[in-house]
């Protein structure tokens, strides 16, 4: 049973968060950036990738198998281009390094096209791609993962929920935000699903044998998730095809760990050295008039007649308008009091204050 | 009932095509690229997009709604962009020139980025990814599209079937290959089965009242494609997400009709000036030894164990592959006998010599 619902303040969230990844071993710079990602993806309602992994990035920290003090590295670059060596730093701190670079490059040149080895989780992709679209950009991010999807025709794990995000500027602040693994659902749906204790819809996920499975559990010990598209009648090596793309765009380009020899998913045995890319791209460079198209794309979607009345037709980056307007209401990010429980213990070993 | 297959040389094949186009009204070096293309589509066994959709071009020309004359213009250029007015010239001839444009600045700048407007059909995507990886490049290709792929929570279909090409050179000349429709399946493939008589799978495609169906002339008949991933559940809205995103490549960079506003499919009455973006990027100017890393990670898919040992575990672009060792055992490309007599129906009204 799900118990009562706490909201907590974005402030005192990532003041939380901060503290926690400083305990740990980050510097606060660090900590911040971190806390900032994952609070935007509390806010945003992708829970999955918020507080809920606080604790793997305290366990990387205090295995010391990832490095809270250092500074990325530009090892190749030119007007477009970057690549940059992540030295094994927080996820975030590389991502915003890297995308901070894409942006200059693509004020300057049309397109910054930035490439990471030697990175970490980095949080939701959706937060790099909308660093680009709120300096009126459009901005792409993408990063390699621990295997956990089920290659199609077989029942081997080859690679992870490589995930996709894109943002674009509208008029007004409106934004575009597709942000998706490229699996039918990611992995933290599922982690949360488990913890829950709510079954997984057909289509999801795979027990360790590749069956497909409702018990989000099975999934997590030994399954792993399907590719986007299902089956292969069904066009699931669609999603297999995107997922290996990402990979391209990552582990491939850039160097780094890819594919089947990233670390397992949860361990810290080895550093994860993971390949991420970032691309921003001035869409001055093209037809005139980007933001109004843009904002009649969306708009003309959001105002079809709905097939259910009772559910409006959304455009990407919808959802999360909607679950931040509602934490607007309601003055905070609301969490299952268990969640808050459970993170509070997690700050105690590390001798950090509750929320 | 399928009656026999006839294999046509490729020379054959594109003769009569390069020779079908140039009595509707091209030019011959357009009538070629028209040619290249869709022949290769059949050639890689991507039917959908090849030959089948050759009466298309035809009516385009006879009605002078495309232009087989017109030189592309290059409206706004940087090192590592640009604008193209594609003058409502053949899809081929504008593709083809965008993309030399895009290796041209890749090879210079590290990215090149070329968003085309006033283009037309240009067959498969996987064309002008393919010009891109066949130079050492990393290639990616989009089109905007005739609306015809279901919005999620609607009736309406807002977006085309809007696909995404990427390909990466491998070692020796092995290259994945990754060209998909961000529908569950292709429209192409809902007319082939149509012709062919034969149902569709569920997921694929919806009746005009929006509901999922088997029938693929109710799918033709005034229904659509369901998006990648099929119902908002199992995660459609991510096909229709990506859909989008391929829209705010297209139309909403080049300027030109986007999503509602393009002419429905197999119209005439107006010019379709759809959206096309083509981006070349060198993997020279990120990790070294790309080409062997590639090499890896579509080996160590292959090498999977497969679940079924009659169906090997495959990577984007294997069944091409495939399909193209046939035709060369073939000695040509087979084509079912019905599709030949038809082509050739197409040809005599043109006054060109049959097959």
């Amino acid at each position: 049973m799900e118990s009562a619902t706490k909201t907590v303040t974005i402030a005192a969230a990532k003041q939380f968060v901060s503290r926690c990844i400083t305990a740990a071993g980050a510097l606060p710079a660090h900590s911040d950036q971190m806390a900032e990602t994952l609070i935007m993806a509390d806010h945003r309602g992708h829970y999955s990738h918020g507080m809920n992994r606080l604790e793997m990035y305290v366990n990387d920290l205090k295995q010391s198998i990832a490095d809270g003090h250092i500074k990325p590295a530009i090892l190749k670059e030119s007007a477009a281009t970057a690549h940059v060596d992540g030295r094994n730093g927080l996820g975030p701190v590389v991502g915003k390094f890297c995308m901070d670079l894409a942006i200059k490059k693509a004020k300057e040149s049309g397109v910054g096209w930035v490439v990471a080895k030697g990175s970490n989780h980095y949080g939701i992709a959706g937060y790099y791609a909308l660093q680009a679209s709120s300096q009126g950009l459009v901005g792409f991010s993408f990063t390699n993962s621990s295997r956990i999807v089920r290659v199609n025709r077989s029942s081997f794990y080859g690679l992870g929920t490589n995930p996709i995000a894109c943002a674009a500027p509208g008029v007004d602040g409106d934004t575009f935000v597709l942000d998706m693994a490229t699996s039918a659902v990611s992995f933290g749906k599922a982690e949360v699903n488990a913890r829950k204790g709510i079954p997984i819809p057909d289509g999801w996920g795979a027990d360790k044998e590749g069956k497909v499975t409702n018990d989000p559990q099975a999934v997590l010990d030994g399954g792993g998730m399907l590719p986007l598209g299902g089956s292969e009648e069904t066009s699931g090596y669609k999603g297999y095809g995107l997922a290996m793309m990402v990979e391209v765009l990552c582990g491939i380009l850039g160097g780094s760990n890819y594919s089947m020899n990233i670390r397992k998913w949860g361990t810290t045995g080895e550093t994860a050295d993971l390949g991420q890319c970032f691309i921003a791209v001035n869409p001055a460079m093209f037809g005139d008039g980007f933001e109004d198209r843009m904002q009649d794309l969306m708009d003309s979607h959001r105002n079809l007649a709905p097939a259910d009345p009772e559910k409006p037709v959304l455009v990407a980056g919808d959802p999360a308008r909607i679950h931040m307007k509602k934490c607007e209401e309601l003055g905070g990010i609301p969490y299952p009091a268990r969640v808050i429980e459970y993170m509070n213990g997690v700050g105690k070993s590390l001798e950090v204050p509750p929320m």
